[in-house]
């Protein structure tokens, strides 16, 4: 898939150029510098370009063509991508910029040209972008000054500039492409249909993306899922904050989407976030060069104290565990090392240690079982010889399937032994953090290679109830549903506190006599919203009398607060006690769909904002992991001699919700708040609801 | 102060070789390159080397000595500390090792060193140490391999290795030195001296400590006030998580002390700390070439879309603000930018910005009044030039006192500009992420610099009443006092609920109806922590009749569970309602001493360990920072409509309670456990307490 596309047998650029500086003959050079494949030039206004003959259109080329670059203006694109299409062409990459990123005009062009590659069935790169590479058969079709050096890491960008900075990076740290692909508007292929491509190749060993927005929410979460299985998918997305986000839009044309929606679809997807550059690179010069750890203890061996605090502190700071060494080698680490050594974990070889000392040491530690990653510290000191340490962990990663981390720490004396490991394809952590950091994600993703995705639950529900509840609020013109929506609750088995319609007193008290007293009363209208403002609920409620009583004043105190609105009737229900109670709740992501959300509530969502989001539909993993997301989950586990809550019911409330709104797109957004979770085996029960519903 | 340390008219080498590869040896030759003054090389077994005439011992000196650096054997030391002594010569650098470090024997020579010095009133740097330098004097009384680049920071180091990696970072970065000093065990100087001593150095712009213990928590928080106020002290104290901390005992003998501790210390003395090296350098590099932003509106300047998103992330991520750019200056960019430029934050110059392009929207940016700090940010692009861009950046720096943080993106393609920025002692950081990082501790520091520190409040207190009931408990061999520390807490001004010892059921009696019922009894008794378990706490006592009831059940339930405790009676307590339950709470750090704890009570401690930590005493302002500082703050500012609690006499209850464990010592532990706190204007009631007392 999209294999010609990196690896054609012949390339025609479309603007080729004489003029140095010209991005037309930036893109003819890079192909000239090692590509083995056809090239040709096209150009009207030129016989021959670089040696090579050139033609007035691709129709003119006499043999078959399966990549065009094009590096034409914009208005003559069009044209240029129809003669494709009538060539056969199959692939096309347009760097050309004055698109959609330049207004309405711009758009109506990129749509076009959109139309013909569909109708021809040609698949587009860009357009403004700065085009496409693969190192491996030296295919550079972009106007990337260099060449990045070869390797298994392929790369998505959304940022030609960025894109640029990360080949010069590649350079500076040794850590090789395979493929790199610029984006630019997307106007067709987008970030999915390389990695769907890359799954299955051979030379693609680590995935990284820089993202400013995902085109298809629905089907990221469902190729990354196939894809992190085979192989670790890193994404920088950025717009994360709200300023952030502004600077997206007024950058692209791309919607930023909510961020708990990419944080949660990223989770729920396997895909590792960096956050920042650093991270970015730490983790691809890891995952790049190094095997995948089958657990997270890991061990220091260091010349030096301190460095060695530094990155156990790092370890923990992150959740990796110091590995406890076995008997077997503390004693056999105790045989060779000087006596003022340290033999656990960290393993302090001592400043003066020698290359020797430092291949006993490592190759004693790589040995136990216990240990399933190392970090080796290596600072200047006086007899510190960094070549012939950065030989020894070459030499002893090729003996080993564990993760051996180098680190050595000190900028310029160090730097020879950085490049050894460098040539070795390792990639070296300057500060221990980063090591730190870059073991765990790995560690990380060991466990999202073993992950199953169980199918979401599909419970019995009755749909038509639901259908018929929306369908007649949309008749009377109703977008926002109260207690109204309570029986859609029902429908798809979210149980609720027993309750009533009632639409006058008598009504009324019938209804509170069924329930059992004491009883709640609710004001049911259409036209309010917040219930309580209006003087539209009354808890505990009796007797009779009092039912009576509260039943006239919440008629007339709710007639003086909103005079208009219109009163269907008030809903008694049973009073609640005991339980905890929970909100879950669900809206809208513009690229991801519906997102449920789930907190404590009160004070927890309010101030603490513990909430957990995943992206509809929920299977049972990820409802547990969503309530043992928060922060706070020990208030359902059980604290201070409380009986733990009943979290399997939970769960599978959360679930039943992610059915409904899946079921139904008109539910723009939901709010069940609060529900009462009570003791395990008891289950839960929601108290209110709102429903916001689209007009049709 | 210490000024002849660094900048020292003669030195003596104790233990001056010929030999290559020896310390002694390298010393003399770091000395030898570069240093003006007089060099004396003590060996008495050579009568030259290097072309200096060798002496037997300092005493066959002919002039005076300011310096002496020690690199002999540890047990020939304390002879040549003495020679020292009788010579006259005030700073000696021990570099040999040895001492503390390697056990009783050697922390025997240790004492033994530091008594001589003592009495001839000399000043040590180490043992065990890399040995001290200055750029200016090129006085280099180390064993480092080089000198690092003239500059304004100056380092204080608790690890050798890290020294020599950060002197080589030092080479690297470009981030010049003024005094660089290894503190070995610190016998004798440490830390807190030479932060002192560089307080008024010229030369010294900002200080650079690792650190993984402090040796006199109050004078390092006494002096770090000061200083902290005249330049910025940054701090990498490792050993920060309980792994850590292991292997800091492991490593040196310095106590890690508790790291909330540390933290709060830090706080409350200007300190600035570093999470990691990067953090570190990153830090040092900004403040050693940047003025400090009078505020946190930061602008970005940047020539493509992405990184500046990223820097914009990065930004809202640390708490920094996007500055609006005024009117003015948004339409000052207009006439010269390209249309297609952003003209607001992010100002997006464009990716072909020629660097005359970056010099106006810099200049312009700028003269904003509304914008405290710039990222410039550049990538590769095709018409980039780095060296042009930096040397704009470095010209307009000189026109400003703004800092303008130099954010150029891509390994090997923009080092030139770098460089040039390097040259004029300008870091670069290569991820915005970094940059907005240094940025917000630069403008932290602009707070930390013009803050005063009110002296603790003295409020007036019965002492004799507290001497008294610490006294009586110690004679009866009592160490953990219960509720008979209730008149601790009174003498003190920390109000309690109202109660009264009861001997006996009648007194019992007497007592509920002189409170009121309803209330609450609680077992009295020295051997019993936990009264809930065996029985012996019952509330909602409601008559006389219930009491007598109670009383006799908890007799008869205590005497069970508890067959052989002391019983001193029961103590009635009044019925506490309403309110907020807090926490007050004091340990004794080994460091700092003792350490006051605020939380809101039950959950927020137990399950979120949302807690606050400051170093006794407190003044007005600790104690709002205590209680503000917790996440759940807005529990006691009113929320859903209730009342603001009074949070102004719980700041004086903190501050009580750390006048009340600052006059007693004894006090070893403390928890006030809980303390009601009631709305505005009402106060506060502390309902029980526990506190341990030394044994005498």
């Amino acid at each position: 898939m999209l294999e010609k596309m990196f690896n054609p047998e012949s390339v025609a650029v479309i603007g080729a150029s004489h003029v140095k500086g010209k991005v037309g003959r930036a893109v003819l050079d890079n192909l000239l510098n090692g590509y083995e494949g056809k090239i040709y030039p096209i150009n009207p206004n030129a016989a021959e370009i670089e040696g090579l003959k050139c033609y007035k259109t691709v129709l003119d080329v006499p043999g078959p063509i399966d990549l065009a670059v094009i590096v034409i203006p914009s208005k003559l694109v069009p044209q240029a991508v129809r003669e494709c299409g009538e060539k056969g062409i199959k692939y096309i990459v347009i760097i050309s910029a004055g698109f959609k990123e330049v207004g309405v005009e711009g758009a109506r062009l990129e749509n076009e040209v959109k139309e013909i590659a569909r109708s021809y069935n040609m698949r587009i790169v860009g357009p403004n972008c700065l085009g496409v590479l693969n190192t491996h058969t030296r295919c550079n079709a972009s106007f990337a000054k260099k060449m990045p050096p070869s390797g298994n890491v392929s790369i998505i960008t959304q940022s030609g500039a960025l894109g640029t900075a990360i080949l010069d990076w590649s350079e500076a740290t040794g850590v090789g492409f395979d493929s790199f692909v610029s984006l630019g508007n997307k106007a067709d292929l987008n970030e999915i249909d390389f990695m769907e491509a890359w799954k299955d190749d051979e030379n693609t060993k680590v995935i990284l993306a820089y993202l400013e927005g995902i085109t298809d929410g629905k089907r990221f979460i469902e190729v990354a899922r196939e894809v992190s299985k085979v192989k670790p998918i890193i994404v920088v997305k950025s717009g994360r904050t709200s300023a952030g986000a502004r600077a997206v839009s007024s950058h692209t044309g791309s919607l930023a989407g909510s961020d708990a929606a990419y944080d949660a679809a990223f989770m729920q997807s396997g895909v590792i976030r960096a956050e920042t550059m650093y991270e970015f690179f730490d983790m691809a010069g890891g995952f790049s060069g190094q095997p995948i750890p089958k657990g997270d203890r890991i061990a220091i061996i260091t010349n030096a104290g301190g460095p060695g605090i530094l990155a156990t502190d790092s370890c923990e700071r992150y959740g990796l565990r110091l590995a406890t060494l076995s008997k077997e080698t503390v004693d056999a680490l105790k045989t060779t090392l000087p006596a003022a050594a340290s033999f656990y974990n960290p393993v302090d070889v001592l400043g003066d240690a020698s290359a020797h000392l430092y291949r006993f040491a490592l190759e004693t530690v790589v040995k136990d079982s216990g240990v399933d990653g190392i970090l080796v510290l290596a600072t200047p000191q006086a007899m510190t010889d960094p070549v012939a340490i950065a030989e020894v962990i070459c030499d002893i990663k090729k003996q080993t399937d564990k993760p051996i981390l180098p680190c050595f720490i000190g900028g310029v004396v160090m730097d020879e032994g950085v490049q050894v490991l460098k040539r070795h394809g390792l990639y070296n952590y300057d500060d221990p953090a980063r090591a730190a950091y870059a073991m765990r994600m790995m560690a990380r993703y060991n466990r999202i290679s073993q992950r199953v995705y169980p199918q979401p639950r599909q419970f019995d529900v009755d749909r038509e109830k639901v259908r018929g509840i929306i369908d007649r609020a949309r008749k009377m013109g109703i977008t926002v549903l109260g207690l109204e929506a309570l029986p859609v609750l029902e429908a798809y088995g979210i149980p609720t506190l027993k309750y009533k319609m009632a639409a006058g007193v008598s009504d009324a008290l019938q209804a509170a006599r069924e329930i059992g007293y004491p009883v709640v009363m609710k004001i049911v209208s259409p036209d309010i919203v917040h219930k309580s403002d209006v003087g539209g609920v009354r808890v505990g409620i009796g007797s009779d009398e009092e039912l009576e009583n509260a039943y006239n004043k919440m008629m007339k105190d709710v007639s003086l607060a909103a005079p208009r609105c219109r009163i269907s009737g008030v809903l008694i229900q049973q009073m609640a006690t005991g339980g905890k109670e929970v909100i879950l709740g669900m809206n809208k992501d513009p690229q991801f769909g519906p997102l449920i959300m789930f907190g404590l509530g009160g004070i927890y969502v309010e101030v603490l904002k513990d909430v957990q989001f995943r992206v509809a539909p929920l299977n049972e993993k990820d409802a547990m992991g969503m309530i043992y997301g928060i922060k706070t989950h020990q208030m359902l586990e059980g604290t201070r001699g409380e009986k733990p809550s009943d979290i399997e019911k939970l769960a599978e409330l959360l679930e039943r919700l992610s059915q409904l709104v899946t079921d139904f797109p008109d539910i723009l957004e939901m709010d069940i708040n609060p529900v009462k979770v009570y003791e395990k085996g008891k289950g839960c029960l929601a108290l209110d609801v709102r429903m916001a519903i689209s007009p049709k």
